[in-house]
């Protein structure tokens, strides 16, 4: 079994190359929920289902969210009903949080209904929440405190970032199986996702450092941060407020001391002897993903990276 | 003021026909609520709906239900996740069920919800339900009760009807303003409804037949009965199964002792002389409306019929 500790857009990219190099039952692949949020009285769990739609070949390309060729009829009818549209849900994407509203309120966990979804698209990979609690991202502006989705979308990144807190962190429990996969892997992958708030509401539920830090699994990071500069979304301003280096360097350290082996571009290949000091062994491959060919490519390079076969 | 109680598609084309052909601002429209439904835990008003998107020129002609040229990509996504499916919500329509049912959460009646929504759509005339508290239309058949919705979508009206009941009523008290409106109309026009299962839920919230009864106003009711037939839907049905005659006998009885004047087709003139017996002014026009000039000279005649100046 392969462990990936997942986010939105990239992971998705990185697990859509996974499924492609390797058998997709053998993944087991845990997501972040930090960014979910109540949006027209829905559940909307924006990473998972990011995930979700990669896996079943449904991801829109173009916008990295949602559904391919997806249609916004009901946002804009919507807007006519003077309703909050600053997020934007299409009209496929909107049967699966209308679906997962219900089997929650039915009292189906997070977990049992993300399976339901993604069983319900064909996706054969197991994917989890990494808690059944809620934990909500929120970060500190001038403005006062933001979900984060009101920072990423409504404020589009722009307001300075003072803080960040996982709310009901502590006292979230990791979802099932979560600790136990962690502890019995082959290799865990952290995918090329933010690490602040993509990957740090996982870390932050009480359990899974432990696991990372106990499981005799390798554990292997990709870096989202390529010359410099993010590959998409916020991350360079996440790590740099929470004072890490917007480098390889900087994400290795965010995994301290559990990270193994971190996967760095060609572009950043000046950062192994500094990493290799951190005691964090550089793999340089392409860390862009711009077509899919790129993405199994780099899937490849990961399990290399940890001596799993393909 | 000319009050209006109105079901769903045959309702709706009336009232389109009346604003047509008189100030909007005078009409004050008490809508169903008995088909009411919780569907994919949003709260879905047809009637409401049907009316609303008629006054505001958005009424899909050739379903008689929902959103012009809806797409109904949600659907079809529903259906892959597995949801039900049989009741049809299209993505423009789906909208008006989200705001609804978040407003309804945020504690607006449904009263203040449909009249948000109906402002938005730029409805002028007065829509209100019949009631804030839920009544629900049950049919029982030889399978048991249906909702209305069940017998009228899911079974597509075949079962035999054998009782009928609106859950809730007995407990129902009339929205604000209802009673008052009918107090001191100019006119109150029953719209071409089913007498059972449009009009009979508005009739069955205590205290509105008593102030049909009362109201100085002439009241006028326009058949839904031509022919022997019902125009649309399955108000034949559930005349008989009420064991009241399927022709505008029938009707008037429904409507009896506050009923003053049916409206009645051409095709049923015949039955003038024993709606006189039974103390109703029969008014003769052409009660079918396959177009919007149809529309306009069925509200006209209406409208004649009470003496009130359009």
């Amino acid at each position: 079994m392969i462990v990936a500790l997942a986010g939105g857009t990239g992971a998705a990219k990185l697990l859509r190359g996974l499924v492609r190099v390797t058998e997709p039952t053998r993944l087991f692949v845990v997501g972040n929920t930090g960014d979910d949020l109540d949006w027209w009285g829905l559940r909307v769990s924006p990473d998972l289902d990011s995930v979700a739609y990669a896996l079943a070949g449904l991801l829109d390309g173009t916008r990295g969210w949602g559904v391919r060729d997806d249609t916004f009829h009901c946002l804009e009818a919507m807007q006519r009903l003077g309703g909050d549209t600053w997020f934007r849900l299409g009209d496929r994407d909107l049967a699966t949080h209308l679906r997962r509203t219900l089997l929650l309120r039915a009292g189906a966990s997070l977990t049992a209904a993300t399976r339901a979804i993604a069983d319900a698209l064909g996706v054969t990979a197991r994917l989890v929440p990494m808690s059944d609690d809620p934990v909500r991202t929120e970060l500190r502006t001038r403005g006062g405190w933001l979900s984060l989705e009101e920072f990423f979308v409504r404020e589009r990144c722009l307001p300075d970032v003072l803080d960040v807190a996982y709310r009901g962190a502590e006292a979230a429990r990791p979802a099932p199986d979560v600790l136990g996969a962690i502890g019995t892997a082959e290799a865990v992958v952290v995918c090329c996702s933010n690490p602040v708030t993509s990957i740090g509401p996982i870390l932050a539920v009480p359990g899974i450092v432990d696991a990372l830090v106990r499981t005799p699994a390798p554990v292997v990071a990709v870096s989202p941060i390529v010359g410099g500069q993010a590959v998409s979304g916020p991350a360079a301003k996440l790590l740099a407020a929470r004072g890490l280096d917007v480098s390889p360097l900087g994400v290795a350290r965010a995994y301290r001391p559990w990270l193994d082996a971190l996967v760095i571009d060609r572009a950043d290949v000046a950062n192994a002897p500094a990493l290799e000091r951190d005691g964090v062994r550089p793999v340089v491959a392409d860390a862009l993903m711009p077509d899919h060919g790129a993405e199994a490519r780099l899937a490849r390079a990961v399990l290399d990276a940890v001596g799993a076969a393909a």
